[in-house]
């Protein structure tokens, strides 16, 4: 068998981690949906006492609402900032001080957090229904790539420098999908954008052998998403079929469920770093 | 097993297609080194007479040493154009109007020719030696995406509009690298792009099963590249090493050996449409 020589030399030894307490959260799009139900499934299944967590989304509201339904988790012993931050306008600078000030608010010393645990959830799947050949628009194309792809490497690059190269471990979970591994019609901007995240932290993971990175797809889930899939009428006819199936059969998750699962991924910590892991190969 | 349910939703039907003659045949990044070679090739090889190439790139004078080639190779019997480009600032207009003003000089109808053949071959490397958390410039990813990934999907949504649709059959080719399915130290926004690259052009598989569409991963090539790898005091030790190995063992490849094996995938008619195919596979 002929095997590409450059093949040989990528295969670097890792380091276990494991879950532990004294963790400091961070999760992008927590106002609602999927991110919402990761910080409860965090904050319930795998932070401890002197944790912290980070919410970060454009919309304070939303933000509030699941700090609050944190507290009702665990009323004292985890501490919660939120931190509004706008990941459609990619900027070094502001994210830097975004997280800066957030952390401030902690008041206290990253020397205390065992680890670090980073889920960047957000994303966006707008312009929908563009079939390969309507991608023409450059200025739409770059500010879907700004927004998803971008603005996820800024964020991360900015998350490294401050926090992950401060604690002993960090676990870096990129909320991606099927979309990342399987074509599907009408949705090339959404797969191309996810398949590029997912490599992103997958070349993360091979840079990084002692961090903890997870591509987790989280399923079709019953969030606004669908709501939105179901009403446009831009989208596909395929996808909305699609979807009008799952409602009709009960097969959408619920966020709480592809949360948990994940959040038991992450404690059982049997995954290959950097892999695509989907909530149905679970 | 449990399988996601969406995706035994995503096999499509797919037509078997043959390479024949009269053919229009389009590559990006023609003036150089892999691109020059697949026009070399595919002029070799696969194009009868009657057939067009319109070659594309930037320098004028490397798409008329590739034209003057190209003339050597089959004198008489294709019409070669070669046709300006500046990919790096995707505008579908101005992709529109090179491509109807290239097309205009060939002096025919598109109802000539029994199929399109392109080949998605332009990409930059640059800026090198970043690795994962030295993303945080926003402009340069900004940039880079924008050569690399939106160019392509803007010209393919023309070509589509403006060829594809007026011939009876249409081959599409993405000039991938194993960056695009393997993480590589250092090489995290090539290994971005390309991964994303791959999947815009899997989706065109899905979305038109009617063409055929390759991905192809042309191996470690003894091109210009090479030499800015070995020269540039940013690239990763770890690369350089890895191409320095490469050099002393002679294990580079021609780009003509790469691009003969390309004409004959195309040629054997036998690859998965929007499969990624490497040359060591083969």
């Amino acid at each position: 068998i002929h095997i590409n020589p450059i093949l040989r030399r990528l295969a670097p030894e890792r380091q276990a981690l494991t879950i532990e307490e004294q963790s400091l959260v961070i999760i992008t799009g927590a106002s609602r949906g999927f991110g919402r139900a990761v910080a409860e499934a965090l904050c319930q299944n795998l932070v401890s006492e002197g944790s912290c967590i980070l919410l970060m989304a454009r919309s304070q509201a939303g933000l509030e609402a699941t700090a609050q339904s944190l507290k009702t988790i665990q009323p004292n012993s985890i501490k919660v900032q939120c931190c509004r931050i706008d990941l459609a306008h990619p900027d070094e600078t502001v994210f830097r001080t975004s997280i800066q000030e957030a952390l401030s608010k902690f008041e206290g010393d990253l020397k205390q957090f065992e680890q670090a645990v980073v889920v960047h959830n957000a994303g966006t799947m707008s312009p929908q229904g563009l079939m390969t050949w309507h991608c023409s628009k450059s200025t739409d194309l770059a500010a879907y790539f700004a927004m998803n792809l971008s603005s996820t490497m800024v964020l991360n690059s900015v998350l490294h420098e401050e926090i992950f190269a401060q604690v002993p471990k960090a676990v870096v979970v990129n909320v991606s999908s099927l979309a990342a591994v399987e074509a599907i019609i009408s949705w090339s901007l959404y797969c191309t954008g996810k398949a590029a995240r997912d490599m992103y932290f997958k070349c993360l993971a091979q840079e990084c052998p002692q961090y903890r990175v997870l591509n987790y797809a989280p399923g079709p889930l019953d969030t606004d998403m669908i709501a939105e899939v179901l009403a446009d009428p831009k989208i596909h006819p395929e996808i909305q079929k699609i979807f009008e199936e799952l409602v009709q059969q009960g097969n959408l998750l619920q966020p709480k469920t592809s949360a948990d699962k994940l959040a038991q991924v992450l404690k059982a910590d049997e995954f290959v770093s950097g892999s695509h892991v989907d909530y149905f190969n679970l």
